[in-house]
């Protein structure tokens, strides 16, 4: 990403539809702060103590698996059809601890492989990485029955899937609930791991909710994996990991790994911020147990952006495909040519606007031929004009 | 630790000296909380943007190695007698995760050995450990030189070095300068890292401070590795890691050990808090750059504590032997007999006094007769009669 950040720096002027950031125009951190407060005088009454006590104590070292799972708990029930006790959740710094203690927990031999589709968020490849774990990536979830046998044939154990199945970054896909059990069946039977992340569920724009994977799941291979940086605000560094009840059936094997999975997080970072938790807890506590209301400014802008997005696609690239995602911060547009590092920074030299190529995102080869739009972090009004720009670039590219 | 906060739960009445957290009475939570408005008017200044900009600016993601840098070089200096340039320091989720990061991007072999003084602090042996990295425990630090020929004999190599040369944890000693330029000049004639933990080093009661073995070296073999958790609290979870100007004299080594510490982070923990960060810059501009007034109060009452329990154990417990530390949270008694697991659930159950055998932070054998006591955390009106009552239990067991 040093590469993209670098060109949007020689560019500053540049539309770019490459951040894949929340808006920040709804951050409302003043008020969130004064939600402390709120979670204070809960937390005094709760275990009886004076304010000033629970003050006191909330700045000290605490709990390594968080002081707020009973209201996250709560919240991912409400919000994203979560069923879990408090005691399976528990409170990382970001969602990306949360997978990098899954993945420094569950990898114990040179045998043990990551399965994640190609292309995929780099923070999940990139910890599997930086921990020397080996990854194996499927072009297509339809792939992988097969290659579960080939890792087996060649004596590698997959071990844990990762997935985005709810607006996918990259691609904003959904995968279909059929699908979905078609998946937990073949990775219950294999004793695979599947790490579900959902950070854009809650943004959806039409249509029905789809189910998780861990609300489907009735073998114990879901481990949930959260965060408040797109409901609220990245800057909390606040995310959390839910536990199945029993492991593969297990229940005894899912106490032992939440236990291993505290032990790693002790020694990472200790615990998560109190501070911060006491802000996401003092919301959660102030909106009745569902970030829906604090969220809606925001789910619609995105719904917004989107519709001019495809809007103007429409109109100005006819030439190429593109995909219409019911929801989430993404989507990606197909072209008819190779779209590459030359092709970001002459885009950025020539027409002034940032996309990123969907190559980037994958294992070895593929997505050469399409980039990816994010339409949550850019003005609405910059929108077509991007576009057009952006369109101008492929037909001058086609002409050529 | 699970085991002693297990035992304090059992024996919620009893005093406790097991526990090394700073003590609560001194976090100014609310006011501090108040100086991330004093941050944001200041990097609202220096980026030229509106203070409303900064503010959402603040809660979104931000540069993986912080945006507090430059305060942090500037208190360190004034604080620490550490010279550095900001681009020199990375911000980290806690002095853990700076630890954390340098154990996963140094060790890179499974040749590479961690040395140790033994006992030491378990979150170093800890982290070591969940990593897969082989640790070599030196119970005297005149053994380094012998230890490190012993390794490379067996085909091992000593990689870095872990110590906190300021009032220890657990022994409370400070390792003297002529002693500190000797490690120095072992490790950088064998290129071995140090890594030097330097939590207690501003809460000396008496002499003068220490050298810190970062300002000593001449070689470049130093990474100094600090925290907010003992000057303001623990609940920020905002530590510091400082690199040397040139890793072994090289410049370049230097800047792509930062680039990778830098990487692992983002694939770690993202980015540190922004908001916990502009709490500690907003502390440090309303302080002038130093915490020396902030820390008073709690320097006092630690070094108060310190006298009142060298008094008490003068008075109650002439049989055995212990330090006077001139700083920091912890000392060491030295008993006549072996106080492990079994005499802590005792003592705790019969004089309801809490302590932490040496033993439990040590690796292998070693301070199986000795254990800490942290004064840091005890209300100064308890430290007597505790005191008695673990004398009561010495001079019981001596004379069963």
């Amino acid at each position: 990403m040093n590469f993209l950040n670098e060109v949007s720096i020689d560019y500053p002027s540049a539309i770019s539809f490459a951040s894949g950031r929340p808006a920040e125009a709804f951050f409302q951190l003043e008020s969130w702060l004064g939600r402390i407060d709120d979670f204070l005088e809960h937390r005094a009454k709760k275990d009886g103590v004076s304010p000033a006590t629970a003050r006191a104590l909330l700045a000290q070292y605490g709990r390594t698996g968080g002081m707020i799972v009973d209201l996250v708990a709560d919240q991912i029930r409400r919000d994203e059809r979560i069923r879990c006790r408090p005691e399976q959740v528990m409170i990382t710094a970001g969602c990306q601890e949360a997978l990098a203690l899954c993945i420094g927990t569950l990898f114990r031999t040179p045998r043990d492989v990551l399965l994640v589709r190609s292309p995929t968020y780099i923070g999940a490849t990139g910890i599997a990485d930086a921990s020397g774990v080996e990854i194996a990536a499927l072009s297509d979830l339809a792939e992988l029955e097969d290659t579960i046998a080939a890792l087996e044939r060649a004596g590698k154990r997959p071990r844990a899937l990762y997935l985005i199945p709810e607006f996918d970054n990259p691609t904003g896909t959904v995968i279909p609930e059929g699908e979905r059990e078609r998946i937990l069946r073949v990775c219950a039977s294999k004793r695979i791991v599947i790490l579900e992340d959902n950070p854009y569920g809650m943004f959806r724009f039409e249509g029905e909710p789809s189910r998780p994977l861990f609300s489907l799941d009735t073998h114990g291979a879901v481990i949930y994996l959260g965060t408040y940086s797109k409901t609220l605000c990245p800057a909390l560094r606040v995310g959390f990991l839910v536990l199945p009840p029993a492991l593969f059936g297990d229940a005894r094997a899912a106490r032992e790994l939440h236990a291993r999975l505290s032990e790693r997080k002790s020694f990472v970072t200790v615990n998560t911020s109190q501070i911060m938790q006491a802000l996401v807890g003092g919301v959660l506590l102030a909106e009745g147990g569902t970030l829906s209301r604090v969220i809606e400014p925001a789910r619609l802008l995105y719904g917004k952006n989107r519709d001019v997005m495809l809007g103007s696609l429409a109109s100005c690239l006819s030439e190429s495909r593109w995909n219409v995602p019911s929801g989430g911060f993404f989507l990606t547009v197909d072209l008819p040519f190779a779209f590459g590092r030359r092709e970001v920074e002459r885009c950025a030299a020539e027409e002034e606007v940032l996309v990123m190529p969907l190559s980037f995102f994958a294992l070895g080869e593929g997505g050469e031929r399409s980039v990816r739009l994010a339409f949550s972090n850019v003005a609405t009004a910059d929108i077509p004009r991007g576009i057009e720009r952006f369109a101008r670039f492929v037909q001058k590219r086609l002409a050529a």
